[in-house]
């Protein structure tokens, strides 16, 4: 019985080989472009910028609307994808959400794709 | 005579306060989401890692294909986005592009808009 083994990966990747080796793994690539996505839009730039410069580190949703100039909905659309991201942190205490930045983790993420 | 001295700038961001401190300019924010952009997509994160991580800090644009399992001028689309975000150089050498990594510009992007 001759039984025939894959030369590629399942998703897609060559499953060898120097070319291949620098490679990341394209389960590490996803989560890696997930970050930066949450990123690629000038206003989710800001408010993360923002947040990680403010005095206490964390931001009440009701101080975010006034700098970006948009209303609160849609910061808070914006904060919820920088949160899925895992770029953010978001607590509710009372009427208000606060957001944090997630120490380390857009460093992260660019030492992971290119180590310095 | 009076003058009504705007509050906000044109670019919608408050003109002063604590608050408004900590948030990049416009453009600034619009340059870096250009950048994380660019790498918001799994197979332009794996094309960077793989020139960043090469033995000789470049790549031929044939040598980059099968690791990712796309055709040539896909492969090369990407990268065309890449060279334009700045995260890479592309050089033209007799009948194939070669590839490096812009030193630097990730990780300036990411330590502009979150200072470590």
């Amino acid at each position: 019985m001759t039984i025939a083994l894959p030369l590629l990966t399942e998703d897609g990747t060559a499953c060898c080989g120097t070319v291949a080796g620098g490679a990341l793994e394209s389960e590490q690539a996803e989560r890696i472009a997930r970050v930066f996505k949450a990123l690629g839009d000038p206003t989710r730039v800001k408010l993360l910028s923002l947040i990680g410069g403010s005095d206490t580190g964390e931001m009440c949703i009701c101080d975010l609307t006034d700098p970006v100039g948009l209303a609160q909905p849609t910061v808070s659309h914006h904060m919820k994808q920088l949160v899925e991201a895992g770029l953010a942190t978001r607590e509710q205490r009372g009427k208000w959400a606060y957001f944090r930045v997630v120490d380390g983790a857009l460093q992260n993420a660019a030492r992971t794709l290119l180590p310095e």
